[in-house]
């Protein structure tokens, strides 16, 4: 039986892998590695070298580095979901086709995924469905991993739920329509930690809310910068940092988490928020 | 400068252990363990033990393993968070000592902590409150850990996160509520994380609902359980496990993730729900 292996290598630092996912990658026979090609910016080939660096330094030989292109996405497309789910279905038909070709019967095959698999990951959907197709037959298992979240918090330090609280963890567009929408933070939640905001949707944050951000690009990379403060006072400093380094270095992942701040005299009531 | 590191262990396979919190590990003089006492039951034993074993595997000699009596927390009063919080404060007074009494200057100390250090634990709560106080002090560093939430997911092979759909963590207190207020799942998301229920509130959920659940018990340890399925077709089944497995062995952890099921002909459409 051919086996592929999900593994979470955390969020930029190399030391994010776990003794578990250090074990994986010495088991595996073949390596897939996704390239994104020149046309999604040279941060993609950043990424893919980070990959290949954690397969070079704890990868048993000898052992196999299988590439292949990975499909672009219809970034010109509205509808964001239906885009999301035609790339889906492409890059089924790659890893079918890598798991056909490519991985020997009893052989073990890795991808190496960022962060924790869990998370606005699209691995597992997509050998999900590969198996539903029924042409490539493969028993599969999941390494979770350090996710950018998890760095996130401890690089300010801070933990991401209060006492008994909730906490939400959005995109950059429904945090956008949220606020456009004149809900306050999404999920009815006092901590939302947001991802994939190519937008900076915290800046139409209202200058006056008692919010906090604790904002982190580059998280676990020689490159990571962390503002955080009242969402007021620094949401234009962020944008510019953010603007800034984009720009000297061609792309950016950045995440945040977003605190409303207690009442006056403690945390709201019990019960004062939807969540 | 004494130093104090707040390490992620992982949520029960040693194997979590990230290679940043093994050089961490090996890199402290002193580890404060708080031990519950008899007070809370074999599992506080049981957890103790497991960091212990941690210690011993890549610690570096010679170190000191300095424990205490972890306050005990009043579980009578039905004011949960005041309870927590009188709790932390005792905590505070602990680490405080520890840190004067056991933290030699230029020593470095090390407290070891269940899963990710940003969800639902007080120990950077606590630590703030000890600087706060102004007696002690020291530098401290958070290592982030692989959390009980994505080892959930992995041991499942399910993503957390649907595509540019939230994802909202919350307590069994808060479920509970949701669903007696007759509002849904908490959040307005159709993908929810429950942990710390201790009493099963996935089982209030209406039978006819269409909502799948993920659930595991002592994920990553020998004694691992997963169950999934239709809410309504599982409920009793994870019950009754539930029951025999914390009699059997004194003690239980789990968690679960809820998810919504899509709409006939797909997922509901974008913005059906609050989130
Ligand atoms: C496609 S998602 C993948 C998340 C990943 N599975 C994880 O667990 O972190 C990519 C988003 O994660 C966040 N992200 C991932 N790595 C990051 C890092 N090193 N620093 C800051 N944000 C990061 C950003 O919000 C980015 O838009
Ligand atoms: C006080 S919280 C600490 C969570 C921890 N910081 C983490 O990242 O997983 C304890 C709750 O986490 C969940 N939990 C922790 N470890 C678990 C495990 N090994 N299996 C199942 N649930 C676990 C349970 O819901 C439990 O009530």
């Amino acid at each position: 039986m051919k086996e592929v292996l999900i593994i979470g290598i955390g969020a930029g630092d190399p030391d994010h892998l776990t003794l578990q996912a250090v074990k994986a990658i010495a088991a595996a026979d073949v390596f897939f590695v996704l390239d994104k090609g020149s046309g999604e910016g040279p941060g993609a080939h950043d990424l893919t070298r980070l990959r290949r660096d954690v397969i070079r330094a704890h990868a048993r030989e000898p052992y196999r580095l299988v590439e292949a292109r990975d499909p672009e996405r219809d970034r010109t497309s509205g509808a964001y979901t239906e885009a999301v789910e035609d790339w889906r279905s492409r890059r089924a038909d790659v890893y079918e086709r890598l798991i056909l070709d490519d991985l020997g019967d009893a052989e073990t095959g890795a991808i190496l995924v960022w962060g924790d698999p869990s998370l606005y990951d699209s691995t597992l959907a997509v050998l999900e469905e590969v198996l539903a197709r029924g042409s490539a037959r493969f028993g599969h298992t999941v390494i979770p991993g350090v996710s950018s979240v998890s760095a996130l918090a401890a690089r300010h330090r801070v933990s991401l739920t209060r006492v008994a609280r909730p906490l939400h963890i959005t995109t950059g567009r429904r945090l956008a329509r949220a606020i456009a929408g004149g809900t306050g933070l999404p999920g009815g939640a006092g901590d939302v930690v947001v991802m994939l905001d190519a937008h900076c949707a915290f800046a139409e944050i209202p200058g006056d809310a008692d919010i906090d951000i604790y904002w982190g690009a580059y998280l676990g990379t020689p490159d990571e910068i962390l503002i955080s403060g009242r969402v007021g006072d620094v949401a234009e400093r962020i944008r510019g940092t953010r603007a800034e380094a984009r720009a000297r270095k061609g792309w950016i992942m950045d995440t945040y988490l977003l605190r409303r701040a207690p009442e006056a005299g403690g945390r709201p009531p019990d019960g004062a928020d939807r969540g």
